[in-house]
C-alpha cells in the first residue's frame, strides 16, 4: 500500500462489505519483526530470507521502444546489483517483498491514477499479479458463498468461472449500446425477493465499463452518474448505523471497475479526425470519465492492469480502492500470492520512470490509434461485403435479395467505441435450417443449436468467431436456454475480435 | 501440464480427495477455441489477445553467474523478438499463456524431477507462481471448510494463516530430532473422534520434510517409509470402492511435500569432509530421498520452488503430482492466477538451458556449501559463548555457575542438518523473573509472558530472534497456552536464522 499523504477527504466507512472470511484474517505475525530489522546495529537472526549474495543474476538490460514507437531500441533500461552503474538497483526485486509491492512502483501507480482519474477521496494503491487474480481476491473480500453478483447482460466468462464453484450466481442487468441501464439495476434491487432467489440482495456490481468484453460497448457519462447514485442510495439506512445491519437489510453497492480497455477509446467509425499526436491534456480529456473519478465515498474498487497497455506476460497490475479494502486485500496477498514477480515490477518501474508519465500517455495514444485502425479494418470489411443499414444506435449488415427486391438482415452490431470486440447479433428469421430445427419442437433451445451448427460451418470456411453463449451470465444450470434467459427469439450472438487479425486477413471475401 | 510419455505405471485413482468446490470447476469454454486457432489458413477473429507487435519490449539480456559461481558475468542470456539473433524467442513470454506454463520449461522441470527424485509412477508437472500460491491452490483442491490438517508440532505460520479464515485447524503430530513421529500420526488417526473434534478425520498431511521451518529438522528415511505406509494403509477400504465412501468413513492420506530446502542438506557440525566439488551423482546420492521418490501411488503433491535455489522474486515453481490433481489445479490456475509471470519463465528456462541440469546441480552444491558455512558460523558462536553439552540428539548450551560448580542450561537445540534455521528451546527453571510471573498465579501462560519479556530484552541488546509462538499450530482460539498445547513446562522456543547474518555479525559477544 502507498503511504501518500493528501488533502482529500477520507473514504466513507464501508467495512460492512468485508465478508466473514476476510474479516477473520490476521496480519502475519512474521511482519511484526520486520520493523525491528531496520534498527541500527541490530543483529537479525530472525528473517528467513535467502542471502542476496547467492542470487545468480547480476545484471539485466531491457531494450524498449520509445514512447512514440519510432525507435525499436529507443530506450535501454539497465538494472544491476550493488556497485554496478545502473538505472535501478536489481537486488530489491530479487528478494522476497512485503506483499504490498515496491514502494517506488506504488508511488508511480498513485501518480498515474491521480493524473488520469483524479479520484475525489483519499484512495490507496496496492499491486496485484494481474486482473484475473485481482478479481479472485475481490470475490474473496466481498462475496459470501451463494451470493448473487450484479453483472452486465453479457459478461466475461472467466470472471464467472471463478465463482461458480462457490455457488455464486449472476444477476444480469439489461444493457444496450450505451451499456447497462440504470433502470434495470434499480428494478433488480427494488424487486429482489430473498425467498424466491434463495439469497440476500446482491451488493457487488462487477463491470467492464469501457469496451466491454464481449459487447464492446462503454457506459455513457450520464448513466455512470445515475448508476453511482443508485449504489449510494441503497446504503442510506446502513451508513448511519452500519454495525446493526443483518443480511436481510438493504445495503449499498460496491462497484468493481475492471477496466483494461480504458485507454482504447476511439472516435466513431468514419469520424476519425487528424491522426497526429495530440497533447496529454487533450488525450486525457477525450477519455470518458471512470467510475473512480466520481467516487466521492470510496465504493469503487478499480482493477488496473498493464496487460493490455504493456504486455500480458507481466502479470502485474494494481488495485485503486478505499483503504478499508486495500488493507484486507493486502492480508489476502500475504497468504495467497505474495508480491507480483520481481522482474515484472522492475521492468514496469524502470520503463515508466524512463518514459515518464507523459511518455506513457504518449505510448497509450499510439496503442489507441493502432487498435482504432484495426477496428476500422473490421468494419470496412463489413461494409465491403454487406449492405450496412443504420437503425438507431445499431448497424445491421444485410445481403441483397434481388428477387424480393429487399435486404435480408444477417447480423446487427454497435460500432465499438472502445476495446477489442464487435458483438454481433445474428438474425435467424427465415433461415431454412433454423426453421427446421425450431419446427421439430423437441429442441429446448433451437437458437443455440443452430448457432452451434453455424459456428462449425464457419470453421469449415476457416473463419473462427467466439460463440456468444460463452458470455451468458451464469444463472444456474436450469436457466441456460435462449428462452429462459429472456433473450430475443430467433437470434444468437457471436463475438468478433479485431485485436489480432491484419487488414489482409479481415478481407473476409478473399 | 506436461505431455511426457513414460513406461511407468499410472497413479492410483485418488479422485475422492478432490473437494466439492474443486469438483465443480469446468474448463474455460474459451479454451475450446484455442485448438481451432492453429488450423492452417484459419482467420481467427476469436482471440481477445493484444497484438504482439504492440508490446514495447524488444530485447532482454540477463548477465548471470556460471554454475560454479566463479565468474559474475559467466553466462549471458539473450532473449529477442522475431528475427533477432537470440538464445530464446521472447514474444511467447510476453503474451497470455495457457495457464499450464511454457512447454519447454515444463519439460525441463519434468527432466529435473526425474533426475533428482525418479518418481516411481506416471507423474505430471504444472507451473505455479511460488509455493505460497501453490499451497493456496492445494487447500482449494483438498480441504473442505472446517477440516483439520495434519501438521508438524511446530509449523510455518503463513501456511496456517491461509486457512484460519476457512475454519480449518491444525492436528499437530509430535516430533523430535528426526522429524514427526509415525506413532503419533497413527495415534491421531486411530483415535480421531468426529464428535469431540466436530470435524471429519484429517486426510491431508502438510509437511516441510527437510530443514523444517522452524525446527530445522529433517525426517529420516525410515520414518518416511513408515509415514507413507500409514497414509496408504488408511485407504485400503476406500481404494477398492472409492465412490461409496462418506465423510464418516476411514480415508487415506495425501502428503503435501513443501520442500524448498531440499538441496540445503548438510553434513553434521564438525563432520564436514572435503569442500571440493563432487560429482552430480555423488551430490544426489548424499541427499535424503524425498516422499515423492517413494510415491508408488501418486499420493504426494510436491511443491517445488525456485525461490531458495535461484531467487524469491521470480515467484515461480511447479507442482509434481498425480494427473488427477494437476488437472484440477490447472482449472484453478486458469481462473485464479493464469500462468506465472513471463519474464520469470523466460529467465528460468534460458538459465537452466544454458547451465544444463548438471550445471544447475553444480550451482546447488555451491549454495549448499554456502549455507552449510553459515550454519557452522552460528554453531561456532554457540560453542564460543556457552558450554555445549551433548545430551542425546540434542545439544544444550549452558553457562557455568562457579559458586555452584555446575552448568546451568540456557537453551537446547538440534544441529540442523538442513535448511536455514536452528530451533532453540530456552529453559526457564530457576530464572528469577520467570518464577515471579509464575508464582503470581493469575497469568494463564507464564512461559509465554516471560518469553515475550525476554524477546524485548534481547531487542534492547540489538539481537533479533523470531518468537517460537509464531509457529504454534492453530488449534483454535481456546488452545493457545503452553499448558493447553501440551508443551513442556518452564520452556519456550525461539528460532535462529543463519541465512542472513555474516560470520562477523554472529559473533554474539562483540
Amino acid at each position: 500500500m502507498d503511504t501518500g499523504t493528501s488533502t482529500l477527504s477520507d473514504a466513507v466507512d464501508l467495512a460492512h462489505h468485508v465478508n466473514t472470511k476476510s474479516r477473520s484474517r490476521h496480519p502475519s505475525p512474521l511482519k511484526d519483526i520486520v520493523s525491528y530489522m531496520g534498527y541500527e546495529g541490530m543483529i537479525s537472526l530472525a528473517g528467513g530470507l535467502p542471502h542476496p549474495s547467492l542470487f545468480p543474476l547480476n545484471k539485466t538490460t531491457f531494450e524498449c521502444l520509445d514512447p512514440s514507437a519510432d525507435k525499436a531500441d529507443g530506450v535501454i533500461l539497465r538494472l544491476g546489483r550493488g556497485s554496478d552503474p545502473a538505472d535501478l538497483d536489481l537486488t530489491q526485486f530479487l528478494q522476497y517483498g512485503s506483499g504490498a509491492g515496491n514502494k517506488g512502483l506504488i508511488a508511480l501507480c498513485r501518480e498515474l491514477t491521480t493524473v488520469v482519474h483524479t479520484p475525489p477521496y483519499n484512495f490507496e494503491c496496492l499491486l496485484h499479479p494481474g486482473n484475473t487474480n485481482a478479481w479472485d481476491k475481490v470475490v474473496g473480500l466481498l462475496c459470501e458463498d451463494d451470493d448473487y453478483v450484479l453483472v452486465e447482460e453479457y459478461t466475461y466468462p472467466s470472471a464467472q468461472a471463478l465463482w461458480i464453484p462457490l455457488g455464486i450466481k449472476a444477476a444480469p442487468i439489461a444493457a444496450d449500446g450505451e451499456g447497462i441501464q440504470p433502470s434495470s439495476l434499480r428494478e433488480i434491487l427494488q424487486n429482489w425477493d430473498e425467498k424466491i432467489r434463495g439469497a440476500r440482495r446482491p451488493r457487488t456490481l462487477y463491470i467492464v465499463p469501457v469496451g466491454s468484453n464481449p459487447t464492446g460497448t462503454s457506459i455513457s457519462f450520464d448513466r455512470r452518474k445515475e448508476i453511482y447514485s443508485i449504489c449510494v442510495e441503497y446504503g442510506k439506512t446502513i451508513l448511519s448505523d452500519h454495525w446493526s445491519h443483518t443480511h436481510n437489510e438493504a445495503v449499498d453497492i460496491i462497484i468493481v471497475e475492471d477496466d483494461p480497455y480504458y485507454f482504447l477509446q476511439y472516435p466513431g467509425y468514419k469520424q476519425t479526425g487528424s491522426k497526429s499526436k495530440i497533447s496529454t491534456k487533450d488525450f486525457l480529456s477525450d477519455l470518458s470519465p471512470s467510475f473512480l473519478s466520481m467516487d466521492t465515498q470510496g465504493r469503487v474498487i478499480r482493477l488496473e492492469s498493464f496487460s493490455k497497455t504493456l504486455f500480458p506476460g507481466l502479470r502485474l497490475g494494481y488495485f485503486v480502492a478505499n483503504p478499508i479494502f486495500t488493507e484486507r486485500l493486502l492480508r489476502a496477498t500475504e497468504t495467497e500470492t505474495q508480491d507480483p514477480a520481481g522482474l515484472s515490477q522492475a521492468f514496469v518501474l524502470s520503463l515508466l520512470s524512463s518514459w515518464g508519465i507523459d511518455g506513457y500517455l504518449l505510448w497509450l495514444q499510439h496503442l489507441q490509434e493502432q487498435y482504432r485502425l484495426r477496428r476500422d479494418w473490421l468494419l470496412d470489411a463489413f461494409h465491403q461485403h454487406f449492405v450496412v443499414n443504420h437503425t438507431g444506435p445499431e448497424e445491421t449488415a444485410c445481403v441483397s435479395h434481388p428477387e424480393m427486391n429487399s435486404h435480408i438482415p444477417v447480423f446487427s452490431y454497435v460500432d465499438p467505441g472502445a476495446g477489442m470486440f464487435v458483438w454481433a447479433k445474428f438474425h435467424f428469421r427465415g433461415v431454412k435450417r433454423f426453421a427446421e430445427i425450431a419446427s421439430d419442437g423437441n429442441d429446448p433451445d433451437p437458437e443455440q443449436s443452430f448457432a452451434d451448427e453455424m459456428w462449425r460451418a464457419m470453421i469449415d470456411e476457416l473463419v473462427l468467431l467466439t460463440p456468444g453463449s460463452y458470455y451468458h451470465p451464469w444463472q444456474g444450470a436450469d436457466n441456460k436456454t435462449t428462452k429462459a434467459r429472456g433473450a430475443e427469439a430467433q437470434t444468437a450472438h457471436f463475438r468478433f475480435s479485431f485485436a489480432t487479425p491484419t487488414s489482409t486477413s479481415t478481407d473476409l471475401g478473399s
